[in-house]
């Protein structure tokens, strides 16, 4: 079975649990602009204006351009591919006056970016084509719906993301032995994306910035480009946040290592108290992430690790879903500010993966002290994914 | 001087010539939901809300989040650049009461699907934040804008044109002598992707159907996928369409040779008469592309050719504008078929990079004639950027 088979045949279940009629998934010319559910649901790219309709009875009816029709027939997922040539307009007024749903979820969301695929162009267009009808006033967000069917993991997902790991974690361990004291970040960058390409995976998010790269207390962190003239220094923590995709699937990892100065032994006694305030911090939220457990509350019992031991705040959610993409949209493990809308409300559930990532910046003046874990909600708690990182260690020795 | 830079200034210039106040770029996340226009002004992602708004009078200010700052300063393109925290809402609303513009071009279109980058959840969001300020009533599309600023390619953009089309012109060459009889649709994909990846050339569309090679009357035309099974024989027509995208920019052509039978020393007369068909129709429509023509009266000058000579017409628009992406949005040289919109009224412009592409299908059982040239509009013309394929080559001898 396909994952666009497995995906799809989840819809038509939740589509009942969450008492929806259809799911309506209306796109253009994807190749320049993609909606983020169309790998889940077709794996495929459609040209002219197509409509993809899934009701909760089981039909799947894919109405498309004639040009895009044969390709979409030989996916073998879409029992009925109606195609058109002039407009779409009548194909797809006639497939809902058919099906007449009471309640027509689209692909848009305020909240979650990967549920969000509907341009306002392509919506406009949408209620043109359903003035005159009884639809235009049946449209819904199909917010739920694509969270729950993107956050639900099934088997054969949660064993592709356990590859993506094991691929970057390979990647991370191979680094202690060829990262040296003088190389630039953008060098450190370049040799774990050409150790990513012998794997033949991608990087997870755009190249550029994959991985960032951060040594020393200069160092642009956050969603910075490592730089060519900042170099790894004695006296420098060096944080790595990096990710590849691997047959669709992603990771998203953060590590870190100190390099000691000839005098030391080991780290400064602030840097390993930052190192394993955030270790402590990570295993907190894992304690509180299980089905049921509300984003936010996750959030708070990492974020008051950090505070109630007087380092300050870091200014990010403390996790989000990884899937197809390094962030895979739906519920967000942060606090309840503007920027992260409802998401922060959201309801964790069996089978969402997650990363638990934060850090303290500028400790010590020796740089930005992070790490960032990924896990399986279980039935009852959690499972790392990843080889949790609990000891500092030492680069350059 | 970089792209982003170049393309900058243009946008400031037709600000005035449009007569807009401040144009206004509303993104979120753009790894997974990229707006079309971003590679054009910014070159780079953005993860959190951004706002990125451009002046008449010259100025650019980046609202975005504080982990993305430092990289949007490294840019040099962006002068003022406004990180915030928990929400973009207080930055954006004081900065366009600074400005206060009377009208916003905000970056949406119902016809032009790259000038259409903002989803309806980010325009609910952004409707959101101006609600109770003068500024929600000022929105409107920056169709024309964008429109203008894509279509009108700079000498840089037309040279790494002519590298693309350059490109995929060399590989079209070596096909005869590497393509032979017996092969599959799919091998000669292959074989033509490896040639582009050793030119550092990537897939000027999807790869999966890029070529799309169609051999023989059994081939899915249109945006198909080369199939395993059906294979290079006497009798055939062998049709590939094919672009490159190289140093960021694009080519797309179609070429095709006709594999003659052992008793043939040519094509089949109706094989023949249509290829020549089709030049001439390409002609046609070249010969009515100049700065000021209406884009379908170009069509209407390709598809009369077709029609009048007996064979069916086409069920595709004869042309699109081709830049960073093979589809780049802008006018098409289409018919006024509704699911085209007002792309086909609007006027061509000096500047302007079309394809000019037809066929006839299912000729003497020999499968599918079509061409695809690429042309440059210039101030009274238009001059061939391909070089246009005017004779039947004979393929596997």
């Amino acid at each position: 079975m396909t994952l666009a088979a497995e995906k799809l045949d989840q819809a038509v279940a939740l589509l009942t649990e969450l008492d929806v009629d259809c799911w309506l998934t209306f796109v253009r010319e994807t190749t320049g602009a993609r909606d983020p559910v169309l790998p889940l649901i077709l794996g495929r790219d459609l040209t002219w204006q197509s409509a993809l309709l899934v009701t909760r009875g089981g039909e799947r009816v894919a109405i498309v351009g004639n040009f895009d029709a044969d390709a979409i027939r030989a996916l073998d997922t879409w029992p009925s591919v109606v195609p058109y040539v002039q407009s779409i307009r009548g194909e797809l007024v006639e497939t809902l006056k058919r099906l007449d749903p009471r309640l027509i979820a689209i692909n848009y969301s305020e909240n979650d970016v990967k549920a969000d695929g509907l341009s306002l162009g392509m919506y406009r267009v949408l209620c043109g084509y359903l003035r005159d009808t009884p639809f235009a006033e049946r449209l819904v967000s199909a917010e739920r719906l694509i969270g729950a069917l993107r956050g639900r993991k099934t088997d054969s997902e949660v064993g592709l993301i356990r590859a993506a790991v094991a691929c970057a974690e390979s990647i991370f361990e191979a680094l202690p032995s060829l990262a040296r004291v003088g190389m630039s970040e953008a060098e450190i960058a370049r040799l774990m994306r050409e150790l990513a390409a012998d794997s033949r995976a991608a990087p997870a998010w755009n190249a550029e910035q994959c991985p960032i790269v951060n040594s020393g207390p200069q160092s642009m962190v956050g969603h910075g480009v490592p730089s060519e003239d900042i170099r790894v220094e004695p006296g420098h923590i060096l944080h790595v946040d990096f990710g590849v995709q691997l047959d669709g699937y992603c990771s998203d990892l953060q590590r870190c290592w100190y390099v000691p100065r000839p005098n030391e032994s080991g780290p400064p006694a602030e840097v390993k108290r930052a190192f394993e305030t955030v270790v402590e911090a990570i295993r907190s939220a894992a304690k509180a992430l299980k089905p049921g457990a509300v984003c936010w509350e996750v959030d708070a019992a990492a974020r008051g690790v950090i505070t109630a031991a007087g380092f300050r705040e870091y200014l990010h959610a403390t996790g989000h879903h990884v899937g197809q993409a390094a962030h895979d949209g739906g519920g967000v493990i942060g606090p309840r500010w503007e920027r992260y809308g409802e998401t922060p409300n959201q309801v964790v559930e069996s089978g969402n993966v997650f990363t638990l990532e934060l850090g303290v910046d500028n400790v010590a003046g020796c740089g930005y002290v992070g790490l960032e874990e990924m896990v399986l909600v279980t039935a009852s708690g959690c499972e790392f994914l990843s080889s949790a990182q609990t000891k500092l260690g030492l680069l350059g020795r």
